[in-house]
């Protein structure tokens, strides 16, 4: 545990870590609960956001069914875009300012619950669209008070985005995704319903699955929060406080689940536990990186689907370049935990094992990086990512250009436990070309 | 995992599980945030609560200067009393009700903790003292809205009342502690900083850690939460709902600290790594009991604590006759579960593993419930617990009227794995008088 033999003595930095969470329900059939809950949070008039996808399913229905019941007034958004932009958050933070709910109910994946963080956001406190988004991109100001209450209703297993307080869009005249990072963004409430996941495509299963697996693999190898500075304003700590030993127990259990369930959740829709128990990992290990924040491959993700020019995956709509969240992670993460478990080579090799890696004999010092790699390789290659950036349309002259642009995620990389600098991104880049 | 196996098809049981939290921040040296938090959450007059001990110790001051420093005035409540009852609870409130804070900060244990919670209960929502009080003892009436914002700083490793909403007391009249369960009365954050337990007397220690063992125990073997009947409101899902996969991690976790730590906390008051990790496993067994429930032991230990005739344990103030809610806890819990094991003799045999008993060879059927028992008793022994009920007091003859008792404890009682009637309360309490 990080707590105890770094706490002491090391000046200027931090030696507390603070863990905020919201009220999460986890169960089948719990959907059905939204309207009591809606009503307990004093809503009256609920904008109900989804992609047109789900927008379609059972699920959506139920909830729209059950808020109805609870005598709810309710206003539809479905026009969510799937990996949302700066324009798709726009359109709906003009629904919300025009229809002015007093609360708000996601129906969809990652995409959906952050665009209704965003209407919830600029609709709420209006300001620039820059001015909430992440420094140096954008200004980075605090959010000044208080949302609209929020149910979150996750329908993929997933981003965890039900429990944290961050938003993420891709910033089309830059070609790079970042986000917005403020605690007043995470949802009221989570009503994660494993009932949802039936309909799930395998591929959106394999590739949220591995945003999660990611998650909890980040979050456990972040720089410790005890080699942060401390904030001028103990109340102002990040909520990317480096790792900790909240979430150091979330990521675990995560890895443990995901070890277990994750190619069965993929390869069978029927295998209801499988299905059930990826979607328990994706919320706990919102938890955990919510408490602690991610690092390199995320950071080097953004670039990753923010430049892509003519992928597109199975599973997923439309026709139009894109590399899936998860997918533009975990393309990064071989390469990137190669890098970093020199700087706890006994963390890396941990994770593995968590993961199911057989350690058995290992050389702490000399395997854990390699171990801890191929580990996650075999699990890439049996949900069936693609072999690498080049798998996703990539060269390996594309490694400079894909550091530049994700240098600019600096919220990320200073969490990370080594530092990097844009040249060491290259490298790394390029080292994520091919695995096999 | 409970969330898999019985979640489908058990008519009009519950299928979902519900998690609250609150904000915690644990690290050393964070009650110095104290003041920043007050402020945060927009105190400007700040009942400083404590105990006549406490109030005489470093941490004591800390947190003074700290609201001092952000600007806060202060008044300061020193008379909170070890073990309350409801007369002490009721001379905090007429504080309370004549100061008008718009805040409240707790310094101390879990005596401290609760009488602030209900000092602000009462004088936010003013009511006859029996009103809120967990039926049948009281109305258990539901709390009306929120309290105003209460900060808990626990000085014990300990009882998590910093992250529950629940307060207990003594209610002299019947000779039994009760108490107050609601959600309002979760402190709004709690700062948890090692360095209070420096100062804690071995015995302190040993009990309160006892109690966080059982927590433990408790959450891990309660009634699985999908064997209880499904709220008729979703939003109103107890706080007691039982075993759950979030309940069950904490647990675990907390198991394996404590069985690591606690005797080195006990016996070396200079230990600050397992007094450290000792109250991090009451954090976490506070968080997971608080999600859960506890069942027969605290059930049984609110007639042990409420009958005592003469004993008076060291290291605790005063004379008066006084089993520390800790001592009474555990006294119980090796009967207990040896009664409870039947229900999920593989829960009671994973318990005793993460605690560190040897289970290879073990036949679970048979002998789960004998080596949980046996592991506890070896713990107990090690830090100085009295020889079962007969070490506090009391003897064969006693049991009847304990189990008399304990049978108002229906809250918890029925978050048992097994029912428990009269007459099996007294064969347990029988079987609690005397261990080696
Ligand atoms: N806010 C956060 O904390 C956070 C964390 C990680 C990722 N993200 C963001 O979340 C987005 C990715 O979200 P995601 O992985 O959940 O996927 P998604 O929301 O992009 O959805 C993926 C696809 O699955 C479909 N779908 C969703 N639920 C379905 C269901 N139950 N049945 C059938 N189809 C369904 C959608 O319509 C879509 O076509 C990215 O924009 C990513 O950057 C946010
Ligand atoms: N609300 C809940 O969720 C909850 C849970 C479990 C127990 N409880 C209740 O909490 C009470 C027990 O609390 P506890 O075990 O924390 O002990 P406590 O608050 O009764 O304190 C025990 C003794 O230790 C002293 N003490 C406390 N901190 C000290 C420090 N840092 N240094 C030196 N001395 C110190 C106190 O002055 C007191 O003499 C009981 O009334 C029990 O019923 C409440």
């Amino acid at each position: 545990m990080t707590c105890c033999h770094d706490a002491d003595g090391l000046d200027g930095h931090d030696t507390a870590f603070t863990v905020d969470a919201s009220r999460v329900t986890f169960g089948r059939g719990c959907l059905r609960e939204v309207g009591d809950r809606a009503r307990a949070l004093g809503m009256t008039r609920v904008a109900v956001f989804s992609d047109p996808t789900v927008a379609g399913l059972e699920v959506f229905d139920t909830v729209q069914r059950s808020l109805r019941e609870a005598g709810l007034d309710t206003v539809a958004y479905t026009d969510a875009r799937v990996e949302p932009t700066d324009q798709s958050f726009a359109q709906a933070v003009a629904f919300a300012t025009e229809t002015q709910p007093d609360g708000y109910v996601s129906v969809g994946g990652g995409s959906v619950i952050d665009t209704a963080k965003a209407a919830d956001l600029y609709a709420t406190h209006q300001a620039d669209f820059l001015d909430y988004v992440n420094a140096p991109i954008g200004g980075g100001n605090p959010v000044p008070g208080p949302l609209a209450p929020h149910i979150a209703c996750p329908t993929t297993s997933g981003t965890g985005s039900e429990v944290t307080g961050i938003a993420i869009f891709d910033l089309l005249s830059l070609h790079a995704k970042t986000g917005i990072a403020a605690p007043a963004l995470r949802p009221t409430e989570a009503l994660v319903d494993p009932d949802c996941t039936d309909t799930l495509p395998a591929e959106v299963v394999a590739c949220s699955g591995l945003d999660v697996l990611s998650h909890a693999l980040e979050s456990y190898t972040a720089r410790p929060h005890t080699r942060r500075a401390a904030p001028e304003r103990p109340s102002q700590r990040p909520m990317s406080q480096g790792a900790n030993p909240w979430s150091d127990l979330g990521s675990r259990e995560a890895l443990r689940l995901l070890g277990e369930y994750l190619q069965r959740a993929v390869t069978d829709a029927a295998d209801r536990e499988a299905r059930e128990q990826t979607m328990w990992a994706a919320t706990l290990a919102g938890i955990a990186f919510g408490n602690a924040g991610v690092h390199a491959p995320h950071a080097m993700a953004y670039a990753v689907a923010g430049r892509v020019r003519r992928f597109h995956p199975q599973g997923y709509p439309g026709d139009e370049p894109l590399v899936p969240h998860g997918m533009a992670v975990i393309l990064n993460a071989p390469a990137a935990f190669r890098v970093t478990s020199g700087s706890d080579p006994h963390r890396h090799l941990q994770a593995a094992h968590h993961l199911g890696a057989d350690i058995a004999g290992a050389d702490t010092g000399r395997d854990a990086g390699g171990i801890l790699a191929e580990h996650l390789i075999g699990i890439m290659r049996g949900v069936g990512m693609p072999n690498g950036l080049t798998g996703v349309g990539y060269t390996a002259a594309d490694a400079q250009a894909l550091a530049e642009g994700a240098w600019p995620q600096q919220r990320l990389l200073s969490n990370a436990p080594i530092d990097f600098d844009e040249s060491l991104l290259a490298e790394t880049f390029g080292d994520a070309m091919r695995y096999w």
